[in-house]
């Protein structure tokens, strides 16, 4: 059985037996400890069960998501289109592990703090398991992310910003209530692995991947993915990490150049986590696999939005960071012409359709219609 | 090779050589001649080009949708996902197979008439094979569809209504310009036979089939996926459809029933098709299987809109018919307990969150938030 532990003071807990969103001893995060066996069979998340610390009691669908060969300005991508997720994005993944976890230990509600995806997506699987869902959100979270959540049932508490959020959150736990937590919860991290796994089934291993961070569990998740394939003998190396924030809120970055840079990224609200829990694991990973950092702002994200929708990808503003990121990298020689890269598009921009006409359409004019 | 062949007057021309929308003799809709054979292989639509008229040259992850295995006031029931395609519905297996034709004849530019999810389908598809489109909408389509078909570089040309709209597309047609005509266009039904080509690998075959019906190429198409299957001796029985209009535009029904229905559908904007090309096809497939017909109005559009999405399934008002007819069929009784009831899921409901906030939302009150 999969056992809670702290690689910071030692502490660990049986998975089964308690749930702590961080170490209640020295206020880490948590990591998860369990036996892996390369056994896949079934679909989605399923699928990979022997990888995973527990089987879901149920599914909703959530994984086994396209991956397309394509190239942008000459070059191999290919996109993984996570967007196409049951609730519209990548958390799908962790959400069917976190509240599958909180239905098992007997909660009888949810909650959780979110700029939108995550509560979308914990309301989903909430409503799945038959569970209640508290989602707690910054007044300027997206319009379409917020109806969302009441449509499948959750209540929303909305605070001033992402910071006061958190806090608000915790202060909701109780016997009844899981914290979701997903910018801690290992379950998260894990979840995001079974993007690798799918990609490996695919495709095989990409030279390098492009791909957003804000609490930095995709980031962890996807590498930790292809490590453990690595070590299981699969694979022999794990691919170069490129992550990608947003000039406005940039911890990663930051911490490594020791500088705060000037500008804006808001469009990019999938990314604005200031102070993700996992920071320290972010870095260690970052260089232990010499991985770059690329910084993108509102008018680097429209330009590349419009390229990536005309293309057909329908995504939100946050999965167009990753393809800035790869302009900045192919305009200043950082990428090898026969690289193939993985690009992990997170989000659907079916949900964003009212930013996407004030930015995209309404200041080209009047336009073809 | 495939061979484009009227039924009516025995028209016929090879598929590879010349395209018709429809039969130039006697104005018939035609039909798709050619061997299949089951040797499903690879992902998608790919993995069933045996059973195709031909393998599509590219790939934007169509297809391969999630089977959720549910239970519906205590019925058992399928839900089919269609709604995570690509472009965020069902219509993507047929546009991949028409833009990929018009490709290969060597057509620089398509053109299409649709209340909306056709029109993002054919927008998206040109995009990926780099044709030209342009779209005929009536006026009162739903916003977020006409936003995603500009989003992808379709030029929209908006007429009064759907009654207009095929007249003005039809005047686009040109030597350089290929009329995608998904209500006539036989590649729309082989498109969506692959919907039961999924469904059998996933969980075999169920006993009753609940789907909307507008222009009838997913109901054709689902028939005849299941009547391929059972030609080539994998299943013993094609399963009862029962099939779902709006009271506001039901030519099935009337034509059936010899009378006309008052009230309003308007709601269900993606099966208001006055004259299905194909209507006489549709009640040959309804009366050979013996379905049944059932007409819902926006009231119980609205109530079954709002426990759909309450589980956790994101479709558009359209995609909430098949479950106000399951409603009445459980109601009236006319439905066995142990069946195994196929829902199709056809279309997102991120595309029409305006929508849903309006009937949804606004009408409960100030709400929980």
């Amino acid at each position: 059985m999969a056992r809670l532990m702290c690689s910071r003071c030692g502490f660990t807990v049986d998975l089964g037996e308690r749930y702590y969103y961080k170490c209640p001893r020295c206020g880490s995060p948590l990591d998860l400890e369990y036996e892996c066996r390369w056994e896949p069979r079934g679909k989605g998340l399923h699928r990979y069960s022997s990888m995973l610390p527990f089987k879901p009691l149920k599914s909703f669908g959530e994984g086994n998501t396209p991956l397309v060969v394509d190239k942008y300005m000459g070059y191999k991508v290919w996109f993984k289109l996570e967007y196409l997720n049951p609730s519209g994005s990548f958390k799908d993944r962790g959400s069917l592990l976190a509240v599958d976890h909180a239905y098992r230990l007997g909660f009888k509600r949810v909650v959780e703090d979110t700029s939108g995806n995550t509560g979308v997506s914990v309301a989903l699987y909430s409503s799945l398991y038959g569970l209640e869902s508290l989602i707690v959100m910054p007044r300027d979270a997206p319009r379409g992310k917020k109806i969302l959540v009441k449509l499948l049932g959750g209540r929303i508490l909305e605070v001033r910003n992402r910071g006061d959020a958190g806090r608000v959150a915790e202060e909701h736990i109780s016997s009844d209530t899981y914290y979701i937590a997903h910018t801690w919860n290992p379950l998260y991290v894990i979840g995001a692995s079974t993007i690798s796994f799918e990609v490996f089934e695919d495709k095989g291993v990409p030279d390098t991947i492009v791909l957003p961070v804000g609490s930095g569990g995709l980031f962890l998740g996807v590498m930790r993915g292809f490590e453990k394939l690595r070590d299981l003998g699969l694979i022999d190396d794990v691919p170069r990490p490129i992550i990608v924030e947003g000039v406005e809120v940039s911890p990663v970055y930051n911490r490594l150049h020791r500088e705060v840079v000037e500008g804006r990224s808001n469009l990019a609200d999938g990314i604005m986590v200031p102070n993700p829990p996992r920071l320290d694991e972010i870095i260690d990973v970052l260089e232990k696999y010499r991985g770059e950092i690329i910084l993108v702002d509102n008018k680097d994200i429209i330009e590349a939005w419009r390229k990536i929708l005309r293309k057909g990808y329908l995504v939100e503003p946050t999965s167009a960071t990753p393809i800035a990121a790869l302009e900045k990298l192919i305009n200043n020689k950082r990428i090898e012409r026969d690289e193939k890269i993985l690009i992990i598009l997170t989000g659907s921009g079916l949900k964003t359709l009212d930013l996407a006409e004030k930015y995209l359409l309404e200041t080209r004019g009047p336009g073809p219609a």
